[in-house]
């Protein structure tokens, strides 16, 4: 099974060609251009990298949100165009599962955190629960679904598991002191090589969705913002107001 | 502090640029094309990618070898050429400690893999020691440092342990089975994402080594085969006959 593998809902720009147990090529970028001037040039140098015959590709996987409305649109337009064109299905990873994938294995507790702004922070809580046995392999399990809260709700929760937790995310520069401040139980922060969105993550991630049904057609797909933009919440509090200025939200 | 990092030891070519808790880029290939083909375009497209200035980057990370002769000939010309270019130092990573550090912060053995040809692997066998309090952070440790021996004796060394492992490098394909015959530990394989060579896991380690003085020049570099190429163990068997026909070693 081979899957293309694209996220741009944060700040790293990620395209991946994942092929059952090969990860065939990955090309991430975290950089202060837009995703829109990253993302797909970067997966048609890799494309041609590996020489890939777009027929052989099953399925195109993306990070469906949250994260940054524009960062989101952009992967949902690219995916969108790459499965309408190519007849394929995509796969929507939510973008905290794919996140906690990078620690594949580990017995601590997994909280991913992206910058939400409005001192809110979109997050998780993540377990890796053993499966078989020799080979024993390690299923993500999220035992706090995606969500956006602030940050001390998060660290509450966390307090209260009394496990120690590794934490991961664009989210963890913004919010080192707030953390360091609330959290009472033993936390680590993951180092560079694995602490952002890889395209990688969501590709394998992807591979067990499609096991379990989990596709959608590429016209159906549209991403998961889990918030208002700050278009519709000025417009909600105005009470009809005209949205003529695009939007602005992250 | 901003470290360019390279691999070419195995199946993978892979170039990344860390900078501190941030990777800024990344690509990655495991394609059937030779590393003289993929690793400096790789490394010439993210470097314009993040429109990255020489003059910023602090070292050159490798990997060291064990691997593959070409392979690792191919990195070291690549890393030494760059190093005197630069003017910068050169950190040499053992590759099947870089290969360790795909499984950060993990409770169980991690063993590293990677095909020596003659029966044999290139492997080790490490854990990770926790350091710190919240902050807490996780050092690689290697319980058995690298070397090349066969699958069978790595097989016993991971039974004496009697704890749970984690194989990962592209040895697993091709001992998969023997190993299943061998190991009566519990045993798992890493996924896709995490079990193949990264430049970023290279990187990230060479903060670390340069923290601890381990720098060379890149005059002096020189990769580690840990084993004698074919064309000198023909010459060694043969009494003193000619080297004429390269080294067709992996």
């Amino acid at each position: 099974m081979k899957i293309i593998a694209i996220d741009s809902s944060g700040l790293v720009a990620s395209a991946a060609i994942v092929e059952n147990d090969v990860l065939i090529g990955e090309y991430n970028v975290q950089y202060k251009k837009t995703h829109s001037q990253t993302l797909l040039p970067m997966l048609d140098a890799l494309a041609k990298m590996v020489e890939l015959d777009l027929d052989t590709v099953d399925a195109i996987a993306l990070a469906k949100g949250p994260g940054s409305f524009t960062g989101l649109r952009i992967g949902s337009a690219t995916a969108k165009g790459l499965g309408l064109a190519m007849g394929k299905p995509l796969v929507e990873i939510p973008t905290l599962d794919g996140l906690a994938c990078n620690l594949y294995g580990t017995d601590k507790l997994v909280c991913p955190m992206m910058d939400a702004r409005r001192n809110q922070v979109y997050t998780g809580v993540y377990e890796y629960v053993k499966t078989g046995q020799s080979p024993v392999s390690y299923q993500l399990k999220s035992l706090v679904p995606q969500c956006a809260v602030p940050v001390a709700q998060i660290a509450e929760i966390l307090n209260g598991y009394g496990r120690e937790v590794i934490l991961l995310g664009d989210g963890i520069p913004v919010y080192t002191k707030a953390l360091q401040e609330l959290l009472t139980v033993p936390y680590g922060f993951a180092p560079a090589h694995v602490n952002r969105q890889r395209a990688a993550a969501f590709g394998r991630l992807a591979m067990q969705y499609i096991q379990e049904g989990k596709i959608v057609s590429a016209d159906s797909h549209a991403p998961e913002y889990l918030r208002l933009s700050q278009a519709e919440r000025e417009k909600n509090e105005k009470g009809h107001g005209n949205i003529s200025q695009g939007n602005g939200s992250r």
